[in-house]
C-alpha cells in the first residue's frame, strides 16, 4: 500500500448554494450532507487506515479559521495560506514544494460529496500506484447523467498491470447533445478534479509546460514564512502568477496523463438540486432538514436554519432559509442561484 | 336616498391566509390589499356621502381591540361584543335589536375586498330601496369563474320599479360541473353574504322561522349591558343559541327574498390565490410585497414581513413569510393552507 499525502484544496465560493453558503463561511465548511462538513469528510476519508498520511491543506486567510477548527488533527496537518486565489495549478504546486519529490500526493477538492468511501479509497490506491510510476492521474468519475457542467475524460488504452487507462482526450464542458452522446458511448467519464501525482513529477511537468508559473511559485515558497503548522508564501511573488487550472496548465499538455475509473457516488454538490440528489429522500423524493411540514409534494427539498417552513402541493422545488434570507427555486432554476443579487451582494 | 346602517360582521378566523392571518389578528384587521385593512375598507366604503349612517360592528372580545383601533370614528360607532361566536343569524339579530324597527341595515362581512366602490354603493342603494318595501335582499355578485366555494342565487322575476329580482332559488356550494353550468347559464350569481333588511322585518322573519333563536337573542339583549359605545349581550342567554347562518335560518325560508345584481370586483379573499388575483400584478402575473427578487417567474406572489425572499423559475406559486413562518404553496394547494398543522397550532 502506497502512502498518499492528501492535498486538500479549499478555494471556491459556492455561490450557487446561497443563502446557506456565504463568503464568510462557504460550502466546504458546512454540514450539507449529514453531520460532517464537506471539508471534514474530505479529510476523514483520507484515513491512515486507508494508506493516507497527514494532509496538506491549501486555503486563503479568509477561511483559515474554519480550516483549523475543522481539521481532525491540526497539529499533524500542514496549512498553506495563499495570499490570494490563483487557481489550482499554483495551489497544487505550493503543496508539491512542501513535499519530498517522490511523495505521492492526492489532490482533493474540499467541497465534493463522495457516498462510497471504500470505492474512493480503492481508486486512490490505484491512482497512487500509477503516480508512483510517473503517471499524472485523474479520477474518471463514472458518468450517470448527461451533465453539461463538467469536463470529461475520454478513456484510452488500458495501462498494463493496473486498473488505469491512458487518457485519450480531455473534453471541455459539452453541450447537452454531446453530453448525451458521451453517456451513450460509455468511454467518457467526468473529470472531478481529483488527481494523483508524484510531487517531483508534477513540478517537472509544470516547469516544462508553464515555466513562468512554476518559477513564480518556487519564488513565493523560497521567500515564504512558516508559522507553526502554517506556511505563508510570499505575497509579492505569488501576485505575479497568472492563475490557471491544473487541467489547462498540465493535464492537457503532458504525455503521461492517465485515469482511474471511479464509481463512488460522487457529487460536486454544485447547486441545490445536486445537494437534494445527494440527500436521503422519502418515497416521494422529498428531503427535509429543519422544522417543516410537507403536504402533497414530490421532489421537494427544504433546508431551514430555524423558521418553520410549510410547503403545499409543490413539485421539483427547493426551499432554503438561512439567516433571514429565503430562497425558493425550481430544480431547473438551481443553476441561476449564484446570479441572484442576494448571492452577489451578501 | 335611503339612510343605511352598515352592520359589519367581524367573525371568522381566516386560517387559509395563515401565516399572515393569525388567531390574535385575523384577516379582517390586516392590510392585505393596499394600505387599509379589509375591516377599515369595509367601514370606509359605507360613507356618509353614499348615504350610510354610523356603523354597528358585531365582534368578539378577542378582536375588540382591533375593531376599536381601526374604526374611523369610534365615538359614533356601536360595537356589539358577542360572548361567543354563534354564526350570522344571531349576530345580525343582535344588531337589528339595537336599531329602530324601520331602519334599513346593510349586513357586510368585514373580510371581503370590493374593487369597485361606486358599484357597491349603487347596489347598496338599490338593495335599501327594496328592503324599505319589506324585501329581504341579497347581493347577487356577478359570477366570473366556476367557483365551488360559494353558494349561488338563481335570479327569478324582476321586481317592478327596481333593479332587483326575486330569488328563484338558493343553491348551496356546487361541484365543478354544476358551477360551470351556472356560469354558462348566466342567471346564477354568487351569494357573497351581503344583505339588506329592514330591522323589524328581519326580526319578524327570524321569529317566524327560528322562534327559539329569536327569543334567545331577545333575552341576551334584554339582559345585556351597555358600556360606552359597547354593548355586551348576556352570556348565559347567548350560550343557549343554536348557531345558524342567516341563509339557512331566514333567507331560504322567507317568501320575500330578493336580490340585486352587483358587479363590483368583489373577492372574499378566501385564500392566498384569491388575494393574489386581487392584487396589482406585473406583466408576468407576479405580485410582490416586501423585499424580494423574482427571476424567471410567472404568476408568483410573494408577501414577506421582513426576510428577503428570492424566487427563481417558479410558476403559479405563493410564498408568504410572517413572523418566522414560511409558507410555500401552489395556487392549486391554496385551499389546503387552513389544514396545515402550523395554521391549526398557531
Amino acid at each position: 500500500m502506497n502512502t498518499i499525502i492528501p492535498v486538500v484544496l479549499c478555494g471556491g465560493s459556492g455561490t450557487r448554494l446561497w443563502p446557506r453558503s456565504r463568503k464568510a463561511k462557504p460550502k466546504p465548511f458546512l454540514p450539507l450532507v449529514g453531520d460532517t462538513t464537506l471539508f471534514e469528510a474530505t479529510v476523514l476519508r483520507c484515513s491512515r487506515e486507508a494508506g493516507f498520511g497527514p494532509p496538506v491543506v491549501v486555503t486563503g486567510a479568509l477561511h483559515l479559521e474554519h480550516v483549523e477548527a475543522q481539521l481532525p488533527d491540526p497539529a499533524a496537518s500542514r496549512v498553506i495560506v495563499e495570499p490570494e486565489g490563483k487557481n489550482t495549478a499554483a495551489a497544487i504546486a505550493l503543496a508539491a514544494l512542501q513535499l519530498p519529490s517522490d511523495a505521492v500526493m492526492l489532490v482533493c477538492p474540499s467541497d465534493h460529496h463522495i457516498g462510497d468511501v471504500a470505492a474512493f479509497q480503492a481508486a486512490a490506491q490505484e491512482a497512487a500506484k500509477l503516480a508512483a510510476k510517473g503517471w499524472l492521474v485523474s479520477f474518471g468519475i463514472a458518468a450517470t447523467a448527461p451533465e453539461t457542467g463538467f469536463g470529461y475524460l475520454k478513456r484510452g488504452a488500458p495501462i498494463p498491470e493496473s486498473g488505469g487507462f491512458a487518457v485519450a482526450q480531455f473534453v471541455e464542458k459539452p453541450d447537452l447533445e454531446r453530453a448525451l452522446g458521451f453517456l451513450a458511448d460509455g468511454s467518457y467519464a467526468w473529470n472531478g478534479g481529483i488527481f494523483a501525482f508524484r510531487a517531483g513529477t508534477f513540478l517537472d511537468e509544470l516547469a516544462a509546460h508553464r515555466p513562468a508559473l512554476a518559477a513564480a511559485v518556487r519564488d513565493a515558497v523560497a521567500h515564504g514564512q512558516s508559522e507553526g503548522t502554517r506556511f505563508y508564501p510570499d505575497a509579492a511573488a505569488f501576485a505575479r502568477i497568472e492563475g490557471e487550472s491544473v487541467d489547462y496548465a498540465v493535464m492537457e499538455n503532458t504525455a503521461h496523463a492517465a485515469m482511474v475509473p471511479a464509481a463512488m457516488a460522487w457529487s460536486d454538490i454544485g447547486n441545490w438540486q445536486a445537494l437534494h440528489e445527494a440527500l436521503d429522500q422519502d418515497e416521494d423524493g422529498n428531503a427535509v432538514r429543519g422544522p417543516a411540514e410537507i403536504v402533497g409534494c414530490t421532489n421537494v427539498m427544504v433546508d431551514t436554519d430555524g423558521p418553520h417552513v410549510s410547503v403545499i402541493g409543490a413539485s421539483d422545488l427547493i426551499v432554503v432559509v438561512d439567516k433571514g434570507d429565503v430562497l425558493v427555486c425550481t430544480t431547473a432554476g438551481a443553476q441561476r442561484v449564484g446570479k441572484l443579487a442576494g448571492a452577489a451582494n451578501q
